[in-house]
């Protein structure tokens, strides 16, 4: 295992976009069409047999075949090549019979991503997971909502994890309505007409796609790459979306902030110099993954431009842009999974940091019970005159209310409590949860009804 | 207009994204606001009306109101203040109540994207119409197919037309399919919780969704971008299938092919220094259009990292990303209407280029059927090497392959002339030309049946 | 002004790059033309004078030179039609004689560019000059050093400013190194040759060069772009280096952490909603143009891939991309310069932050301390202990270090006190900013010195 | 090797950038530690003695590691355990004294893009003979030039190769810049203060930087990322020239320009289902390499980002990224390389796509010829109206010139002859192609005087 696929990936993706793996897809792709053949009567049944007995099991000398595949500038002609050599009887006759060398590729690139969909889906389920539990425990959890990096309202760890919930869950969607609207096989022959079929060449696609279990599509695709870069910007933005979670566990977990710590485990997070530190290191390795993953992306949207029926640089740039996209997206993933699994959240600290502006946090609360008598821009500027005390003479915003008449002659005391009480002003935090939650239990069920 | 939208954008996207379009996105908002509020009975109805009256029109002044923006960090503070001094009466009491800045400004340019999606599929059909009307236009005409910028095998010119019809069709399905599931109003208040409307947050989203046609959002999203992220990762796939017609059209143009060429017209594509020259120039600002689409894509993709409530920067990063991304991608969609409207094309060059390889690119045709008889690879061998005589001694196929009594020995001439012409194989190209067509009928119907 | 040129640039910057600016270069190019070859005797010197004249002056109608660019692919044809139009007498035979668009085009954006970076120079001089004010002033202002966003050794604030200054510093040698690097005249005609001068090309070449005060290039470099990319490239570093320090000032200003602030001005970093709020206006503001402007630098990257002697795309991309990005990275350094001249340090909370770990935060000086005489694994396992006992049991380092014999057994109380304190644990802080002053000061004076 | 480093990579790069070469970089570091501060006597002479032969030779199980590093967040705290317990004695205490785990990381990157940087180099030299060959062998072949895809002027093959190999040239020597401007030593402890050298912090800096061969910087630069983004971005510049080299290869190769083609070798480039295609393998390869690497320096540069005093992201992607980017620039420059070594250059070609405009390609000398007489605008419109004549009559230019009593009037048969030969239209090609050549020239005897 490679260091960067260790730190930014996970073993089942980089399984699944490994050489050994690609090749397998390759061989699926020759197989299923020998059988495709057989069964539409292009090719003898024997010699489909053939074909598929050779095409079975991990045989190639994947060193030897990486080499040979650059002079021919495609690995499937050294694929074709050593598979030829190894059909028994007639059969080598039939081999990629129809073919073109990007119909193999394309075919093996699109099992692979479904596979990484399928991967990445089961991911996120365990994010989502993680992140309901959170919700479901930490309802109650009141803690400093910030924006722009400084707190600005209250708000529940609850809804914060109900928020990544909901973001997750779309992606589960957005993920899924991908693997149905753009896998698809790829089959055309040598300039997309399937000349060398004749008029067989539609129920060979038919048979093919069925083979494969993929969906056909109306017309041969090789330089139409929407549908691969759409897989490829979904990708992109879920590892934008992963990232944002990742943020957030990073700077909760800020030495001054210490609202969230990851779980510790031996040999896990820590310094090679600093002692005492716990380094947030899944929520790390998510963000650096994730920015990989953003960074990947836009390769394969910029490779999209593919000249005439066959490109020359931009398809072959995907051969490695999308597998390393699906890899450190699966990381990203992955990483994000373990740390919300494992989070440790301390309430306490968010208590304590939600009390450090001694009150100031809920001033749009009175700003907004002050408005419902006083106007919104009025009760801004006593609330903002109040605000501006309490800084000035380091002292609560409480007190500085208190201290004022023009608020006092509209708010009582009690009133003025209430409205500095944070749990009490948590709007409709509690209903977003719950929506968060619901939606959950839908997409869970959805998938789990689709799975195959 | 600057030079750069009148050459990468279009007057009607320029201007759904302009300054001006904006303010009156972010005021509309603030006046649906108050019109839902009134009805829920959060503000009363005559306040309403008074900030309605103060929202119409264009009377902010742009220059001053972008100055204010700077040191507030956000467009909304200069407008709401601006309009609080414009609302009459109490109103003024009440203008954008319980709402936040980006609340405002999420919305709008929610709003403006869906404008910006509608503008996008209307020129995306035009684009379709003008690659249908080639394709049935061009159903017979033959041409060479090429393969990493080699001819490959024939193909026509009807299919190229149709490819792209099917990937812009696609690309319809996918704005259009956007426009359902990814716009949403955004409504949370300071930190996301609809604190300061205590009860009546839900009610107040349901019916302010309601009055700006947008979905209303399960939860908030201030900071969760997935969707701003897809409408962006959409339009750089757009963009990336865009530029592949815009480089189809320039390699094609190019005076050693010379298959098409643009609608002469006055001042059109001339040269400053070469008067012989008509350049591609609509092909080449779609190409530069697309490229600059591209790259903004990611940009929006990478700012998606957003921290906690709010972000610090990559929000912000969208006001000027999102924009100009719009704008590029409706540059190259024009451009390659432009383009393909205009369309003058060269059937004879085409023949003509078909020709010059005295039928080496109808040699797979000549394999194809010497493959029913001797195996696929024997045939490959034969007329690998008939090939290659043919190339030496500066003869055509057909010569170099009467002369091989290998080949002469299952194939007669007449099956020989048949294997070598270009008409005779292409094989599914008119099954898929005619697959393209349907699905681009079905999809004009569907989107002129939900056209709003 | 557009709204994101406010937020995101300047008004310098923002002016070197309008399309004012853009023509005003182009004419320049064509008026230094015609000086250059009355001056070589390739045009007379009359006619020299004519084209001078009509080349003075904003007299360009920039909205119809804008839409008559669009037809024409490039602005230089409207432009030169324009220019022939209004020079009077037999100048007007001589109008772009010789030069093909390119030329004018590519030589008005190194005028351009040379604005640009000139630009940038000087408002990093100002970044430079208020972090060395800072590393001055707080030479010996404690605080937490943070690694992976855990408290990990005492710094000072003034090495953190050293190092902003030092990073700076070097942004500001290699931009003013690509001033004499990478800036030079386009000169080539139609296909690089200078065909249409004849012999009198080189001669031309050489004084129009002069003209301009840009260096002459070997050759013609039309789609040769390294040095746009360079330049380019360079801007996408200076943003990624900007975009740190206002990161590191974004985090420094969170509210738990609440070590520096912005400077409060009336109508700065209020919150719409919260009117407790200071926010960082200016760091979230150069955050996000360094992130516009490091998304942009690779678009002008993807377009150095330029087809023969004139790119179809890829060149025109850049005279969008440019701009943007010399504006966007102006910002950026803008909204720094401002936040850093700003700055209010808060030595307390810095002590304060630093005091939280109990001591934690310098057991590295503990482990140190004691590895003089046990080895730095024994050490550090012994540090390790009496850390985890102080987490356990709420207790300070001191305490628990004070309790663990095997520690009081090599240090005494009083080397223990002295190997926890932070200010005496910062190595070599103070050379380091010593160095980073020193720097500056050479590179001022090397600036002012090859001023022009 | 896998199947993406054989396509679009090198051997000597691959090797370079590979996890074996990591840990020696690393080892090297902690070797050279130990003997610097032997040196300085921070430690004891023999305990260093012992590291360093610890350190020695390849022994550490690269699986084992990698894995081990994830919970670590860091590959130096395996490395480091390992390490100590392979160090034989009391030499065990003192391993990676007073360093920090970014310090033996970026130390090693340092020391591996040193290697990458030369390898980069000499490939670049291989790239600039093969241009210089070209040009020097075809300092007289002409050939059309192109502008915006459309034959323009003529040219020659020479100057194309010239103009190649200043392009080259100069990046040659932008690395070589880089190799002495932005290679530096990183060490600075766990907060870049070195407190746990106490003053001997800076003696055992320069000494360490002296072991390894390394400029020592002014300050850590932990954070400061401006050497490793100002490599990335010079990587990114040079893969998009080397992609404009292989962009221009590519349509040369194209089957209806046929002007070059690249070497044909056993089992290159054939075609699975085409016998007759010759693929250029070497520059398809170039451009997919030359995507992947533009598309990576974004990434490195938007990594810049990172915080405080070590980034939780930013800098661990790098990990990632930089050996890709290294990679795939090699894979570039190297396929070029060999496209360029082997070239077929076919004049005949050249010279027939010369002539296949009539004259048209010329007709700007006309034009000029023209000018001297009846001054630019007159010539251009005279010229114009002939060509128009000749394009609507299928006549050549030479016949529609003579045709037009308004050209003969002031140009004789004869020289409009003279005005129409491509040859003598060249202007200043010669004298740039000896610029080149020279140039080329100084670079290389710079380079091998440099040479370590």
């Amino acid at each position: 295992m490679r260091l960067v696929d260790a730190l930014f990936s996970t073993e089942p993706m980089t399984a699944a976009f490994s050489d050994a793996a690609f090749v397998r897809a390759m061989l699926a792709f020759e197989a299923a069409l020998a059988r495709a053949q057989a069964a539409t009567g292009v090719i003898p049944a024997e010699a489909a047999g053939q074909i598929v007995a050779a095409c079975a099991g991990d045989w190639i000398d994947l060193d030897a075949f990486a080499r040979e595949s650059v002079p021919a500038g495609t690995p499937v002609i050294p694929l074709v090549r050593r598979l030829t050599a190894r059909v028994q009887g007639d059969g080598r006759r039939y081999v990629h019979w129809g073919a073109t060398s990007q119909d193999a590729i394309d075919t093996a690139l699109m099992l692979q991503m479904r596979v990484g969909l399928d991967l990445l889906i089961e991911d996120l389920l365990g994010v989502a997971e993680a992140c309901a539990t959170l919700a479901e425990r930490h309802l109650g959890t009141v803690m400093a909502g910030r924006t722009l990096m400084q707190q600005a309202l209250p708000v529940t760890f609850g809804l914060k994890a109900a928020r990544w919930l909901a973001l997750v869950c779309r992606q589960v969607e957005a993920l899924h309505g991908l693997r149905t609207r753009s896998l698809a096989l790829q089959f055309g022959g040598a300039a997309g007409t399937l000349a060398s079929l004749g008029v067989d060449g539609p129920r060979v696609t038919e048979r093919l796609a069925a083979e494969l279990g993929l969906p056909a599509p109306d017309l041969p695709w090789h330089t139409e790459r929407e549908r691969v870069g759409a897989i490829a910007a979904a990708s992109g933005v879920l590892a934008g979306s992963i990232g944002k979670v990742a943020a957030d566990l990073l700077l909760l977990a800020q030495s001054e902030v210490g609202e969230v710590a990851e779980a510790a485990a031996p040999g896990k997070g820590g310094s090679s110099a600093m002692p005492h530190k716990r380094n947030p290191v899944d929520a790390i390795e998510a963000a650096a993954a994730a920015r990989l993953a953003v960074g990947l992306a836009p390769v394969v949207l910029s490779a999209m431009v593919q000249e005439h029926e066959r490109a020359a640089g931009g398809w072959q740039a995907e051969w490695s842009a999308v597998p390393d996209l699906f890899r450190t997206t699966a990381g990203a993933v992955d990483r994000v999974r373990r740390a919300l699994a494992g989070l440790t959240v301390n309430p306490a600290r968010m208590q304590a940091n939600l009390d450090r502006t001694g009150g100031l946090i809920v001033s749009e609360s009175l700003s907004m019970a002050l408005a419902a008598h006083a106007g919104r821009e009025q009760a801004h500027h006593l609330v903002e005159a109040a605000v501006r005390r309490a800084v000035e003479q380091g002292i609560d915003l409480r007190t500085a209310a208190l201290a004022d008449p023009e608020i006092t002659s509209v708010l009582s005391p009690d009133a003025i409590d209430a409205a500095l009480d944070p749990a009490a002003y948590l709007g409709s935090a509690g209903l977003f949860m719950d929506r968060a939650l619901a939606t959950f239990a839908t997409v869970r069920q959805e998938i789990s009804r689709d799975a195959i």
